[in-house]
């Protein structure tokens, strides 16, 4: 008797910590996800700066400091979630579970190993973070037109990358052979880097053709990569277009049974009949 | 009584030339707008030669000369502006009030200070100014549709920069630690830069990946920029679309005169008013 | 009488050379045109050779050979066409006129001046005779859409492209303060010239910024030229919509007058009459 | 009629192996195209391994082994081809039979001939193959509104493609009189590809205008295509919103059975009966 009454409090104290930690309806649980959002983009700061040697140098102990803290503040965090939840282990092999240990782990690590630069910066997987926030906080609402259209199209964008696959590699294996390997076109897999960089317009120029073939083709390749990159935004905007339209509003008329009215009609636009 | 007459003459005075300097409805206002136009247009441009080591050198006196004349100009119409409105205080700290004043303030600054280059520079803030013209003659109306639909995707765009934000952090880490500092990748923050620069497909090329995984890495990078840059013109481009549409029927309802009728509508959607 | 005969006979004359040189429904008037197309595309072609070291070395007398050619048949033509008019005067001082005159001047004057390199260039103005032939040809009638579509979106586009010239100019001028002359960024104009490179994604890397806050400015400047870019993207594709499905079909209903059809309805999609 | 009895026991095997090898419509079928998809892929990848330096050094026995591995199945394949058809010259003729020859022809030439690089990358067509696989999987069902909408728009991707072609010629041979030939825009055909890579937005900056009017220029240049670069984005995602729009309704009508009718039509508009 004495004992169910424990597990009861127990439970009762879990399910309180639960809905503070993982949902965002209480004030509480809102106060924590800000506390939390903010924690996360400082802890990421502290590693960003952390890697530019000015900082590094001059604030080293500050920003070890700062480090430590957050390490310790999201290992406390990461205990109390394992606490609140029912069953701990679906917990920490969820998506999130294992990011929440990515994002502590290397610091514990770094006093176990010597150079572990890169392990460390690992920890900027804590911006991953954020997306579960957000998604408590009901912010990701307004994402859902932009998700949906993505998804809607997917095919479309499949079939539009493969194409691109192609090209680029028929397109990087021809400068291969017109261009020498002086102007940067070295290798096949060299050449299709190149053909990216110019299909997409993004042009960085460390690799560009030098003989007048070399020059003629590239100019196709960049004609073709602004017609077609028409293509991905037709797409996505035709969806877009179409969501908005279908979504708009799904009430039919009780007296025609005629659908398509607008969210702010209070009558029927064909009958006139009250909606 | 004289004082009121006084008072009655001082007020007419002022609101004529309120009705000049403030409003373009009149001829008088709207000859005084297009000067006004020409005088910043004039004014910005001396401002950006003087800029030129060859103007500055060559025609230093002339620029210094048109310099003077401009500010002593706006002197005057800043004087008339605070004298012609009932609330001078309202007038001097509102935007457009200072503005005003810091157009004219870094030349008069430059006669007690020496090296006032880049304080002088401050005046080409006098372009802000175009704006209160265009506002005036109303060329703006045009850019209404522009700024609604802008406005209107105004949250749809915020989620789209916080997940670009978030992208090109995660990106960035990923090639500071892939890539040599050699290659330019020196820290996350220069990493970071370097992943908009790419994924934007602006493409500088001052910093550009070596190794062939960085390269691999970029190339994901730029289709993935290729293929997202079609999102804010999905967005943007339904908008137009929508408020093209909803904006094409003028029709109101003889009933309760609002307006935003379907084109196909029979009744008012509003009231069940047969249109 | 025998007067009025050959003036009949030279007019007879003369309008069937202006059939021919002027118009393209016959079978004569459209060969010419076809005829003169390829002249226009082969001697433009030479006048490009020629600006290249290799080929004005090696190949020089066929070119010249080509060149003088192209020039006595276009001198020719010139002097038909003043013939076939009725009013020389109007011709010569049109558009076309002009041009046509600009296409051969710049051969006969570089005999007797020396060094005419770039006034001989401009005979690359012939390429706007090839406009004349296709809007003959009737091919133009495809471009009509494109064309509408940009008349009615000219005042969005300039209300646009005023917004970025201020945005380029304060922007540059942020620029030129921030970052110093080593980088490129030596006066406002250059730095106008930057801003421009890097707003419209375009990116040299002749002036890329270095310092930590120029970098950090640059990437709002990109981030910014990425989001507007979709704005005059909108505006057109909002106008090309409109004008599809506006220009659909203009047909009414005989029976219930009701429009909306598509160009390949036979019935009334509401009534079900026969169109 | 043992000879008949022959044929048909050969027509059947025949017959079989034409559904295995160019249908996807049994288990069997669908397994060979699944199989030949990653023979494909593999064979391809070792092609362009082959010229990376580091692989061909380190492991070109391997590539060798492969690559000849792969011809040979290759030209089984084709050989089963070719006798699996009852009209072989028909297949060897085809568009694809010609590519499956190209793409076994060039190991075999490596036999007799020294230097072969070159002519050993056309192996690289062998990708081509990946179109009849994807052709016969059905895969290629989604890319039909993409080629749809590119084929509906081709007359007027057309014009728009002549008028930049236009325009870089003449934007070309301008900047080639403006610019000195120092900064890289020594002959027109080298100035017209700097319009290109410019107008594309694509910047190599490797030729990059040095003077203040040839910037002046270039900056009006790329604002220039910063607003064409709508006008191909626009045509397309009209017209795949077009198709969106008119292929959504895939009702048939009841008497003539055809098909395109808007989703509001009560009566079909080919032959007027009640849908």
């Amino acid at each position: 008797m004495a004992s169910e009454h424990t597990s009861n409090r127990r439970d009762s104290w879990r399910s309180k910590l639960h809905e503070i930690i993982f949902e965002a309806d209480t004030p509480a649980g809102r106060r924590f996800d800000i506390i939390l959002l903010w924690a996360i983009v400082v802890s990421v700061l502290a590693v960003i700066l952390e890697s530019v040697p000015y900082f590094s140098l001059n604030y080293g102990e500050v920003l070890w400091a700062v480090e430590w803290f957050f390490t310790i503040l999201f290992t406390i965090e990461y205990i109390v979630r394992i606490l609140s939840v029912k069953r701990p282990m679906n917990y920490i092999f969820s998506f999130f579970g294992l990011v929440d240990l990515l994002s502590i782990l290397p610091s514990f690590l770094g006093l176990y190993f010597v150079d572990t630069s890169s392990l460390r910066v690992i920890r900027i997987l804590r911006l991953m973070r954020i997306f579960r926030v957000l998604k408590l906080i009901g912010f990701l609402s307004q994402a859902r037109t932009l998700r949906d259209a993505l998804i809607a199209s997917k095919q479309k964008i499949m079939v539009f990358l493969l194409a691109v696959t192609i090209l680029v590699v028929v397109l990087g294996t021809v400068m291969y052979i017109i261009e020498s390997p002086e102007s940067g076109f070295t290798s096949i897999p060299r050449s299709i880097y190149w053909a990216i960089v110019t299909l997409t317009t993004v042009g960085y120029g460390d690799i560009a053709p030098v003989t007048a073939l070399g020059q003629a083709v590239a100019s196709l390749v960049m004609i073709l990569g602004y017609a077609i990159i028409a293509v991905p935004t037709g797409i996505i905007t035709s969806e877009i277009v179409r969501n908005d339209v279908t979504s708009s509003n799904t009430q039919s008329c009780p007296s025609c049974s005629r659908e398509g009215h607008d969210d702010d009609a209070e009558f029927c636009k064909y009958c006139g009949e009250k909606l």
